[in-house]
């Protein structure tokens, strides 16, 4: 089975509603860009990469495209290939071309990059691999056939190799519950745990390797992600595990020097304020942490496995999407 | 108001049923040992040193009390203070003492060292301290009037330090929730995180102490406590936060030399695996984790704040309970 998290049918958006997942498999139709922000908002779409796909759709609704654009970006200031995904429509909207057909070029884009990704992280999943993994960063998170850190591992067990995957839970929203379910459509072995059992597996030394995805990452290496990596970087390098992020080229912003340059959103406390707390119950709800570049083995990209984000800035600078 | 999690009155052992907390305040009483065992495996009662008193005030309910001994001790392998309570109180029965009078020095020795350890802890909070806990260490996991980490936390707040709790929400069970619970009792300002945001407000700079408890300590200091301990010690490691263990001599286990030989208990997969995740999902979940002797700043005990184990072991030597 393959997930479709986006479609552009009969010219109409359509997305599946993540929030619902795993349990009901339900599309909703996006009429305009007011539809796209709130489903981002709600996380019924997530996920960097899925993201900007669905942004740079929404603006082939859009009568105002300039100007939806800023109620786009206004909705994760940590993603960026949410940025670039608009920059790029917009620029193709002012160069006369048809917002559409832009769409559908950043589309292919993010979908011929992430296939190149998993093709050349693969190299670093050996047989009998043990994965460790964050969040949800398969299909349904780049709304193309592979995710990234996932789209990694599903390669490497199209080629046969023996996987086992930790599912971190990701709490505040589980989307270890999606991860699992796309694990299971694939038929690879996994086990759930806890964000806090992460260290106890790399201690036992039961992880072989740590790849996560990213939001954004700076010129120096630097990244945002979900909430909880930064310890697992922290606690994989204690422990000599190789730590790597999976990311195509939209996801870097070299324009920002550093890690401490990128805004980290705060969403709802109730995320983290289940019903078992008592009404009134205050907390503290980072969505993203940053991770410094000391702690990262490798970036993984559509040109290769890089030390250096130099070297992706280069090869980027060379593309066209 | 205070907490009182066990009670033995006329003849009878009631236990507050903290698998209800916070929404529900019931008490249930155990008419026997097996009714005991039933309430730790199934975390009506929690908390090392509760468990060690609940344990002995069952003894005094047994008709064969080196029997049912071993029924406590399978409970949970990993927390020492139920072993320790249980041969205090087979000891004195062997003696020809009565098995409540027992029961009751046991849980009055914790009582006084529980307000030791607050007394001796206290030092380490400044005023305006911002204080990171984990799991639940207060009135309720011990079952007398002060805590071991969360009766630091508490004594700071009589002593009218202004204090702010990072709560950790401790999956996979919340206890966060009862620390939440506890400290909206005593009244002290506090944020709910998910265990993995602990790293994110180290690295910015928010915390200036973490304080945890202990399930067993070895002779050389490491520890074994609720999973996530180890995390948090090598992330405050990492960004030069004092990392204390608050814990009576009673949690000690001098009799094993190193963490490596501290049996870790995995618990059910239901308490990981969510309705959220389809089902069928497999989980692990280990209960507990090591935290290694490097990485803990200082031993917090009835006897004073200690580097080194040997201390507590001369000092515990010396007395009786």
């Amino acid at each position: 089975m393959d997930i479709k998290p986006i479609k552009f049918e009969n010219g109409k958006l359509i997305i599946l509603n993540q929030a619902l997942l795993p349990h009901k498999t339900d599309y909703v139709e996006c009429k305009n860009v007011d539809d796209v922000a709130e489903a981002i908002r709600s996380m019924k779409i997530r996920g960097a990469p899925a993201i900007g796909i669905v942004a740079a759709y929404s603006l082939a609704l859009s009568k105002k495209p300039e100007k939806d654009a800023q109620l786009l970006l206004s909705t994760r200031p940590t993603a960026v290939d949410l940025r670039n995904a608009v920059k790029f429509v917009l620029e193709e909207i002012k160069n006369g071309r048809d917002a559409f057909s832009a769409a559908e070029r950043w589309r292919n884009a993010i979908d011929d990059k992430c296939k190149r990704i998993a093709e050349n992280g693969v190299a670093l999943i050996r047989d009998g691999a043990r994965i460790l993994t964050h969040c949800n960063t398969g299909s349904l998170a780049t709304g193309v056939s592979y995710g990234t850190a996932l789209g990694i591992i599903k390669m490497g067990w199209e080629k046969k190799k023996r996987i086992f995957v930790f599912v971190d839970e990701t709490r505040p929203r589980f989307q270890g519950a999606l991860t699992s379910w796309e694990l299971r459509l694939l038929g690879i072995p996994h086990d759930v745990i806890v964000d806090s059992a992460a260290g106890y597996f790399m201690k036992n030394k039961e992880v072989d390797i740590v790849i996560v995805g990213a939001d954004r990452i700076a010129a120096n290496g630097d990244f945002a992600n979900k909430i909880g990596t930064y310890p697992l970087a922290v606690l994989a390098k204690e422990n000599d595990v190789p730590f790597y992020v999976a990311a195509p080229s939209s996801t870097f912003d070299f324009d920002i020097e550093r890690g401490e340059e990128i805004r980290v959103e705060e969403r709802d406390e109730e995320e983290v304020v289940l019903p078992i707390y008592p009404k009134g119950t205050r907390a503290r709800n980072p969505a993203f942490d940053i991770t410094p570049n000391k702690y990262v083995d490798g970036y993984i990209t559509e040109f290769g496995i890089h030390k250096s984000i130099k070297e992706v800035e280069i090869a980027w600078k060379s593309t066209s999407v």
